[in-house]
């Protein structure tokens, strides 16, 4: 059995608006949190970050591991025809195994040294290149949920699959190669069903989509409410859906049996919410894509304090960031920008909320698979951040929660050291 | 007469949608941009960062010095409630030499290191501290206008100036000890008439700083249109005022005869606009202190293609960085929430747009003072910075338009080299 203690201080949220902070030792056994404790049992090794804040790691329920490479760019365009010019001719490369590769090596580095210890990932249309990303994934030491896309229509025929029977095919393909592997239902990085979204997938190919996941006993993910010309097409390519989740709810893939994170629900109505809410689906809030493609500002307050579940996504390559620190800055802002403009039904996020639903928000959705995510508590993975602040200080002294929102905000501080699942990453 | 020449990828903006990229040589005499060539004559210095992207120094046209050390935190009130619970209060220690020196002292190293060379700042009440802040920044090598605040009403006692005669005194003290070390009209820092803002002030002060501004042929600068209680007040104290402009103009401080900075103007009404574009007042419009400070978001697109004079602001410490790269970024991305919720009569500000407003939109200010900066052409001033980006590659290859969007949004690159009026600071 693995055993060591962190020093520092400890900061992190076992309720929305409570920002708990300790200064002391936390013990870590294999893989996960100990007791927390003021000094150390003698002959257990100590990682000394004292004067350190320390957080839990940071979940990315959403993001497009392709689309980095051209991440911060292309910034000038409304979803769909982003979509058009920019993401699907880049995100075609991934057939070639050797682009893959690279393209993925950049990501999966720069990942590794995020603040993320935990993400929900789409992949490409490309079975090979998905298990790439997997096994990249899995020697960096993060844990994730992947997807290897399915889009059968309203796409360029370079980035299509030919047939709904073929891309399903293909996923069945990827899902057995998954099992073979030992990645279906264990290990830190798993399969995830991933229709893009509506407009991409024929009814044909999301029932089996659908049926698929209840097989492998597999969760999904796709995006949901984004866009109002979104939202309009869905109710043009679905007659008889009452609203954009049923499209996806009338073939099982809306949580309930199959745990499913749904990406921004900025445009959900009452019917919509009250689904999301009764299947609890988890809901993946990416304010700084939805800043970039000009999609709108999500409840997000309402549903973090209505009782829906939601995590923060960074949504690369529509966010222009990997970091979720400054993806809990944004939440706060642009929370901020809907009280003035949207909705003051709501007061705006704070920094603790964000850090909430960065930290124990996005971690429930492992809860759903045995896994307690999100807090330094007895029984939760050992997933940390010591943040090094050290170039922010001046001549003034800042508590735990003021060096906090320095760091997300300022954007300026590093990471002294990393670890997830207990294993120190650097 | 000193010269030498820069090599690198030279980016500037003749117009606000033209981004000009030229790879070669740019010469410097005596501090200004001389010719660009592609071959260096001979026996010309030559500073050699090929490769790298290179774009004029990016101009600040609001920032509070003192509220630098609290930057990133307290994020969570209004405008109104936030001066008093935070401002007034950190403020008022600028009373205290030996606490000016250490923050300003941690302030202008960090501006120094920095994209900006040059600002419009803020000081505090204190003409002692002010002049502190000055010399600094001279040392620096930072080009910047600098105002002692004036407030003699509506805030603690702890942190006001007893009267209007005192306040006037104290100003008076200031611009004849600027006058006396030379800073009045010559040098890189000058003074700058600044009431906080109109409820700070007293009509009797805010006539006298007026009367000041013309004797001593100084500029000034101010807040303006911000938020709508601050308005609402503006309105009930200044009967007779039809907009809140109206409250420094009859007083001679809102452009014209004495060039004007005013920050923020969210809320211009057509009248207020109109005086603004005939006044040639300088708008500093400031996207990540409005949004912090739940203000809104100004009609940045509608004051730039519209005639305005318009600039970017940092407004540390209502906004969170220092960063001008940041607050670009943030320009674009309010602008597009602007577009979907608020007037979609002008399309989003583009990047190109935003660097516009960062370098010759702000830059034109000191055109009234005889200095042309904002662009690399015969004649400006040699401010560059050269953009160290090498921690953003990957395996595609971007033009130097998408390294600068990129080096703006993902704000992980770092500078390898600043040039302030031709003197290299690091």
């Amino acid at each position: 059995m693995e055993r060591f203690a962190v020093k520092g201080i400890f900061v992190d949220t076992p309720a929305p608006s409570t920002l708990r902070v300790r200064d002391g030792y936390m013990l870590c056994e294999d893989g996960r949190c100990g007791a927390f404790t003021e000094s150390v049992p003698a002959g257990v090794p100590v990682y000394d970050h004292s004067g350190q804040i320390i957080t839990p790691g940071l979940v990315d329920l959403h993001l497009h591991a392709p689309q980095y490479s051209y991440c911060g760019t292309a910034m000038d365009l409304e979803l769909l025809d982003w979509l058009q010019q920019y993401t699907y001719p880049e995100e075609a490369h991934y057939a070639d195994a050797d682009y893959a590769r690279a393209g993925y090596g950049y990501f999966v580095r720069d990942l590794q040294h995020s603040a993320t210890t935990r993400a929900c990932i789409f992949g490409t249309l490309h079975t090979d290149a998905t298990l790439e990303l997997m096994h990249q994934l899995q020697t960096a030491g993060l844990s994730a949920f992947v997807g290897k896309l399915g889009m059968d229509r309203n796409s360029p025929d370079f980035y299509r699959e030919p047939s709904p029977a073929a891309g399903l095919a293909e996923t069945r393909r990827w899902l057995d190669t998954c099992a073979k592997e030992q990645m279906l239902h264990d290990g830190p990085v798993r399969p995830m069903i991933t229709p893009r979204f509506t407009p991409s997938a024929s009814d044909e190919y999301m029932k089996g989509l659908g049926e698929l996941a209840a097989e492998y006993k597999v969760p999904a993910q796709s995006h949901l409410s984004e866009n109002p010309s979104e939202i309009a097409w869905v109710a043009e390519l679905c007659p008889g859906t009452k609203y954009y989740g049923e499209s996806y709810s009338r073939y099982g893939l809306f949580g309930g049996d199959v745990p499913t994170v749904m990406a921004h629900c900025i445009y959900s109505g009452e019917e919509e919410c009250a689904a999301m809410k009764a299947n609890r689906v988890m809901i993946a809030h990416c304010p700084t894509s939805n800043e970039n493609v000009i999609a709108g500002i999500a409840p997000a307050a309402k549903y973090l304090r209505g009782g829906w579940r939601i995590g923060l996504g960074s949504d690369v390559a529509g966010g222009h960031t990997l970091d979720l620190f400054a993806v809990m800055a944004a939440a706060v802002q642009v929370s901020k920008l809907r009280w003035r403009y949207v909705d003051q039904s709501e007061a705006p996020l704070t920094m603790t909320e964000a850090l909430y639903l960065a930290t124990v928000g996005g971690g429930a959705f492992w809860q759903d698979f045995g896994e307690q995510v999100g807090l330094f508590e007895p029984g939760y993975a050992f997933d940390a951040l010591v943040l090094n602040d050290s170039a922010l200080h001046n001549l003034r002294s800042f508590t735990p929660a003021e060096r906090l929102e320095r760091y997300a905000y300022l954007g300026k501080g590093a990471l002294s050291a990393k670890f997830a699942q207990g294993k120190k990453l650097f």
